[in-house]
């Protein structure tokens, strides 16, 4: 399989995880961002979101969106599980990975910050809406984790530790103030004590810059 | 079941045509977004991010996020399918799904149209902001679905089609030229004429205003 990714795309870095916590080998194949190849056109006939990541399988499919990734390797390579077995236990995993999915990454990246900035919003401006979603989302994250358990849920990392521990890198990367959201790094420092998520690292990749 | 959800939130609008394409029954419990129910610490409890919809279920419990629901209702109540039974298909079908729920709704949602107001921003500055995602969106969208099919993918409704619809509303509800879009408007007729869908209109709703 082949990842076609960004080292500080928090969407791909969650798909490294996943793939290392199955064992799965792949090839990363960096897609820079900043410089725009998310938008030539050979990229763009592969994912029409002009996005990161794609994971190209090993028949050549292209598959796109990171949730969608996630859940197709999940069906196809089960073990080990990233969701629990019982069906009201996985929508409670998934709310959560979906509280950072869909309420915190989407308005936080790339292209969200560069309209900000065409529309007049300075640095400090776009770092400010960052970290007003993060907080928000990581309160209610704090909400719905599990009291006590080793890692978000449970005793194994799974779909919601591979969202979340990106969104922190990201946190960080914009010195946002963690230190309300004790329950979150602790779980972050026990994850990337994990050989599946230090290898994940966005400064462990090979474009990292 | 209940439903807590608010008449125009596009995400209530995914779980009822779901409810209704399963042919489950559900009691409507409307929060008023507008006037801030959703914050109201009962609510809150119930739903720690503060938005709809929630689905208290049968026993009880409170699922949160819409997509975390979809899959509770797929996982638990399998017929008819929202997703087709291949892996790769499936793949195909929540990638174009979240190209709605993770690129397009986030962005545009009542809690961002109120931040980039406080942020000095006129009306026609979030219309403009708003319809932009929806462009972009769109566009992806029309590239991912199948060719020639009656739905988004094959000849029932599914994932795709149920994220699709509430969304053309939205871009209705802001007066989006949708002609770029045939393809979907075709889609959303053949959905809109099934009573699954047509019951689960906003202004079919009881709180519509």
């Amino acid at each position: 399989m082949r990842l076609f990714g960004y080292w500080r795309s928090t969407t791909a870095y969650r798909v490294r995880i996943a793939l290392n916590l199955k064992q799965l080998e792949y090839e990363s194949v960096p897609v820079n961002l900043v410089s725009g190849e998310q938008k030539l056109p050979d990229y763009a006939a592969l994912n029409p979101s002009r996005a990161v990541p794609t994971l190209v399988t090993d028949d050549g499919t292209a598959l796109t969106q990171s949730m969608a990734i996630l859940d197709w390797l999940e069906e196809t390579r089960p073990e080990p599980a990233l969701l629990p077995r019982d069906a009201t236990l996985r929508a409670r995993v998934r709310a959560a990975a979906f509280g950072i999915a869909t309420d915190v990454h989407p308005v936080n990246n790339l292209r969200i910050v560069e309209r900000l900035k065409a529309m007049g919003h300075t640095q400090d401006d776009v770092v400010a809406w960052m970290n007003h979603w993060m907080e928000l989302g990581f309160a209610t994250f704090s909400d719905l984790v599990e009291d006590g358990s080793a890692f978000c849920f449970g005793d194994a990392p799974g779909l919601a530790d591979l969202c979340l521990v990106p969104q922190l890198y990201n946190a960080r990367r914009w010195n946002m103030n963690l230190t309300p959201f004790p329950r979150l790094t602790e779980i972050e420092a026990r994850c990337l004590a994990l050989r599946a998520f230090d290898a994940a690292r966005p400064e462990r990749q090979a474009d990292a810059a």
